[in-house]
């Protein structure tokens, strides 16, 4: 204090006083660092972080689920008061489990903790396979029911007795955005249910949309560019091609605008809108010959769901820079050598999943309102 | 209204209600269209842009430089309160114009409309070249002088005598950023004058720096990377090497982790930090035999600054969905071609400079204060 007594009429006593001013924390005449208090200050000349020049920062960022669920969580959060009527209950997901699956099992037991934290109803109905059908009907009658999700497989190796179920859901109801509608909408980069009105949107499926939220939040969408296009420019390789995940993860990239190389056992698919991005929805070619050591060197985002413990993402022949994604319940990254390579690395999806599952139940009930 | 009364309690009604409390203009009961309403609300699930599903949105985005340095000089305007002391004058510029350059002239104008516009005094001294030396130190030593700004060429053709004026004006006042000190530093990846305080930042040339701010605009540089790296997986190709502008451009995109291929008639040099951007700085390697036909397909972004009529970018070479910017006083990229290929295009980008130099004009004034 007595220095800055002295010097009470030069630029830097001025400078001090302005930055004091702005200080959040005035509990010292003068602060103890600068660089502690141009943390607080908001003129453009103080915000870049302070950073050791001749340090390098660590190259790859590595985000959990948890964070991106977290925003998207606070969001559905925000939308609940008025969704429903002031009198009425709690939105309530019907959550139908048929099977011993241990995966299923914690999906649904993560799923109710997500739900009751929230502010929604997760009412799990333990059923026979064989009953699950009569279950379905009553629920999609039940008004009390906002949604429903179903815990699959039903019937191992039986995925056409799976798929019946999926389609006995009400659309209305269907939360999990597996209803043929649903996916046919999808396919098509249809994004309502009720053209030309376009109030109610369609509902995408959960782990596609996880994804697309992740890449959101990992700036890899680009919002300078129109809604609907943000991904234009981007290369992307999505290792899977399952109904449930690969596949329509693929579609809904490329309908946003990217150049998507799909990857299976049984080989590798372009899905592209084409040069410009002018056809309204993708096409899908097939790469005849072409492999993960053809589309990885050109990927600027990498996407792993392979199902099983023994496949690794070959890291030498990712690009330098690249984003890296793991759907997967295993590990399709070796981690210490994905942390080399890519600029961000994002290990796990699923709870980004669950908090997808409230927001398409939000959107459900939007919609039901506008229909009727 | 009559309808609204009769169906007062179905979900529907409630929807419109909620919609309707949360809506901005309250002059009609019912809005007119929920896709109307829908664009004033909050929860997520009505955010998206509405777009007609059968229409691709327009692919090409072009953003104009004056979009950019609006919201530049924002900051700047907002960062004057308080930056000198309540009884000193404007931040003053002292800009030396000592030839006839019709292109300086009008940058002048320019330069001063936008200091007047935003709370700066510019003050445009017109001197022979032979006293301009002499001019600079009276303005180094005046007091009222905030930064200085030299109209160049001065000796067209003698890039040498030019240089000496630049290492004349006072490295505190050096608001063009073309001192030794400030480029020495640039080259190096040295972000503060005064290591290992940091409270200093050094000043970076303008129109480099205003292709950066640019590129953050357009969100190439990723804010989710740590800072200093947030070009990190991006290829960028600018053209043009001179050490005014191409040079330095490359160095500072290298420098914050992008590849970047430097190319001028003499061929392609790749500026790069090196596999995982392990390295402190860039380094510069020669790409002996390689060209334009090489690099633009690789490249994200796709940068020009060749000062003449005649150069076109092969359009053709450039990958379907880059990003094209043009600094040049030329038009570097055909217009409608360019638009039928890049996701961006930014036309120009001399507003942008002016503002970066008034940004400059606040940082040399900050780094007074903190000297003193």
């Amino acid at each position: 204090m007595g220095v800055l007594r002295k010097t009470q009429n030069t630029p830097a006593n001025r400078f001090f006083f302005f930055l004091h001013r702005l200080s959040i924390t005035t509990t010292t005449t003068r602060p103890k660092t600068l660089a502690a208090v141009q943390q607080q200050q908001r003129p453009f000349w103080q915000n870049d972080p302070t950073m050791a020049s001749q340090e390098a920062p660590k190259t790859c960022k590595v985000i959990l689920a948890d964070t991106i669920a977290k925003k998207l969580l606070a969001e559905v959060r925000d939308s609940l008061p008025g969704l429903k009527g002031a009198d009425a209950g709690k939105p309530t997901l019907a959550a139908f489990l048929a099977n011993d699956d241990p995966a299923a099992v914690q999906y649904a037991e993560w799923s109710k903790k997500t739900c009751e934290e929230n502010g929604f109803a997760f009412d799990l109905r333990r059923v026979d396979k064989e009953d699950l059908e009569e279950a379905i009907i009553t629920a999609n009658n039940d008004a009390a029911v906002d949604g429903i999700i179903v815990y699959y497989p039903i019937w191992p190796g039986n995925h056409q007795q799976d798929k019946y179920i999926q389609e006995t859901v009400s659309l209305a109801k269907d939360v999990e955005g597996l209803c043929h509608t649903h996916l046919f909408n999808m396919y098509h980069n249809v994004r309502f249910l009720d053209p030309p009105a376009n109030q109610k949107k369609s509902i995408l499926p959960c782990t596609p949309l996880a994804i697309v939220k992740a890449l959101e939040h990992l700036q890899i969408y680009n919002p300078i560019l129109a809604y609907g296009n943000r991904l234009f420019g981007k290369t992307i390789t999505v290792i899977n091609r399952s109904e449930v995940n690969g596949r329509p993860l693929a579609a809904l990239l490329a309908n946003d605008g990217a150049t998507v190389y799909s990857v299976d056992i049984t080989g590798v698919q372009l899905f592209t809108r084409g040069s410009g991005i002018r056809a309204l929805r993708h096409q899908v070619h097939e790469k005849e010959g072409w492999g993960l050591k053809d589309v990885l060197p050109l990927s600027d985002v990498v996407i792993g769901g392979v199902p099983v413990e023994s496949f690794k993402v070959p890291i030498e022949l990712v690009r330098d820079g690249a984003v890296c994604i793991n759907f997967s319940s295993f590990r399709n990254f070796d981690g210490p050598a994905v942390k080399e390579k890519a600029s961000i690395y994002v290990p796990s999806i699923g709870k980004v999943t669950i908090a997808v599952l409230l927001r398409n139940l939000v959107r459900l009930i939007a919609n039901q309102a506008v229909k009727s």
